[in-house]
């Protein structure tokens, strides 16, 4: 048989990350391609703790159906906590349990976008996302990031001429790739430009708790006066990925809509590890937690700088210091003899993988000059390895 | 701001037995509208030792990122258990695990439906899945249900006439809500009709193993010797709704786009839940489980039939006898005073949840003269009160 596929996969890709990912499993490769938290971040024994009481003193709320919505006191815990210590949610708000964030950026589009609308992105920004949006047929803008967010000449140009924009999407805190942070001036303005032309913001937040120096900058949902903002939080970097939560906060008519859409993807968020989360955020110490995950990711951070200041600046690559997140984006030299593409495959085929930065822009057949290095996920000497290799091929090529 | 929402969730509505789930959640209500698996026939102690096991011995492994595919032990123990047993699946043809079977229909929809292409679906027929077609602003076409499945005819004329027919939702088994299981003959005949009209057949078979007497009917998947049939298979209702795991056996050009689809929405299951799935399946005696539950289910079945026999029958209430599954089809006699509709919202006045039977139309405007009973999840008290008061009712007003 032939098989009819429809329009909005023909052209669809598995993540290059994810099919990387599969194939950095090999542990004969040092992968510096991942995103994955640092295994020593996960709290093992408080989940394996808290799990094992809650499948003895009440295993039928955690197996049994629950509802969409997501698990009612899980619901109220994240929306305080937001609320307390983000000023993020207000009445005309409500809260969604998702399995994981990226259902956020899949729910929404499906919400609100048609087939053809249009969705500005980062330019880079991240994949997964990227294609959750190509997924439903959407038209990506991308609008080149600065030192602080988005060129926002470029971005009123593009809310100008692009048709039927129906949201900007922004991981406003050490975005992926670029781990840049947009600045409270960048996220005041962009807010003001989403008003003006009547279009709402998706705010991304995965690595907001994972600041390791700087000054926190308010959330642009915390200034959402006028209820234009759906926010994404996530559990994944806090604490684990594996077991998929994160929620939704948005203006209740639109959250609406992506509840009925998660009735018919999911049913819901797995029970289990909704009880978990709750738990570990009200019975432990939440914040003594995430302090510690600072420490560690502070830790590997200035590491990974301080190999790239050794390795790879003088080769003359250069990259972006970091305040937090997982990612590092380093820029190979004006006048390189190889394109990025070409250094990377390079640098696959002396077993260290990193990922190459067209793979993040709205058209991944434009070029870049960039990689991402990710430093959560391999141990400190895969990490002073992959660069000190990556070093090395960067003198003897470019 | 006036919120612009796509317009395949335009006319989207929560499942109306979503929302009487909550509605029923009201302890002074007697709800025969859920479809909830006993909590008796949750594994509850084995999946704690399991739990302890996995995140005390292997915790990384739960708690960090997977891949899109599944866990791959559970990959296998899956696909070789369908095959042995069920002979499901062949060379051309890979496996998905999927946060519940809910999701193969999301996917399978995402992957292979334009806008405007139509679903031909039983009528009645499951309005978690309805729901899901309708997501992707599928034209559903429903073919009525007769005691041994889709009329021949009708489906035949469906298939001539509609246009861009993608497949046939078939629920094989203890069809929900009709409790009807399509014979082996239609089975054969469907399958050549979607031969002959070059379109594919979902096969959803969450109540499969749940039969309580009679013989085990192949599946349609067992006969897809041209490739043509994906297999929705769910763990809902043999181990646990609310670890929310499933999975497709489905041709591989079809399964990849699944795939790949399933990486903008979750990017995998929580792997928990299929490490649990995994060790229930091969370390303890799944057969034996299964045995146990077609007990408590065929208790609780006759028991309801019963009921029914007792207290509705007299009544002029008519229903199919069940041989397996969670669900009882009732019939209103003929010439009642009153509709369905008025029938069911009578019975929530005296505090009885069914569920009306136009909400599994694909058109739910459609009259129905049957509404939904379920037996699994009401105490054996309540099953008989609950009953008790609609026969009580159907004497004095219809």
């Amino acid at each position: 048989m032939e098989y009819i596929l429809s329009e909005r996969v023909k052209t669809l890709k598995p993540s290059a990350i994810r099919e990387i990912f599969k194939y950095a499993a090999d542990p004969s490769y040092i992968s510096l391609s991942a995103g994955n938290p640092s295994p020593e971040a996960f709290p093992s024994e408080a989940i394996a703790e808290i799990s094992a009481k809650i499948l003895s003193e009440d295993p039928i709320s955690a197996l049994q159906y629950s509802v969409t919505e997501g698990y009612p006191p899980l619901r109220r815990t994240v929306a305080q906590y937001m609320k307390d210590k983000y000023n993020v949610g207000n009445d005309n708000d409500d809260i969604l349990i998702t399995s994981g964030a990226q259902q956020v950026m899949d729910l929404l589009t499906k919400s609100v976008c048609n087939e053809g609308d249009t969705v500005i992105c980062e330019a880079p920004s991240f994949i997964g996302s990227l294609n959750s949006f190509r997924s439903y047929n959407c038209r990506l803008c991308g609008v080149p990031v600065e030192e602080d967010g988005m060129n926002l000449q470029a971005l009123e140009n593009a809310l100008k001429t692009e048709k039927n924009v129906r949201f900007i999407y922004i991981i406003s805190n050490f975005q992926n790739p670029s781990g840049i942070t947009t600045s409270l001036e960048k996220r005041k303005a962009i807010y003001q430009l989403a008003l003006k032309y009547n279009t709402m913001i998706l705010e991304d937040n995965p690595y907001g708790e994972l600041r390791i120096s700087g000054e926190n900058v308010p959330c642009i949902k915390s200034l959402d006066t006028e209820n234009i903002v759906v926010y994404a939080g996530s559990f994944s970097k806090v604490l684990s990925p594996g077991i998929r939560v994160g929620y939704a906060i948005a203006p209740k008519p639109v959250l609406q809509k992506m509840i009925v859409c998660k009735q018919g993807e999911d049913v819901h968020t797995n029970t289990w590890a909704q009880m978990v989360t709750n738990s570990f955020m009200t019975d432990y110490d939440f914040e003594a937690h995430l302090a510690g995950l600072r420490e560690i990711y502070k830790k590997k951070a200035d590491f990974c700088m301080e190999l790239l200041d050794k390795y790879l600046v003088p080769a003359g690559i250069t990259y972006h210091r970091i305040e937090g997140g997982l990612f590092i984006w380093c820029k190979l030299p004006e006048g390189s003899k190889l394109t990025m593409n070409e250094f990377c495959l390079k640098a696959v085929e002396n077993k260290v993988c990193v990922v190459p930065g067209n793979a993040f822009l709205a058209d991944e057949k434009e070029q870049s000059d960039s990689f991402r290095i990710n430093f959560s996920t391999p141990t400190d000497e895969q990490l002073e390895n992959g660069i000190k290799i990556l070093g090395k091929l960067a003198l003897e090529i470019l």
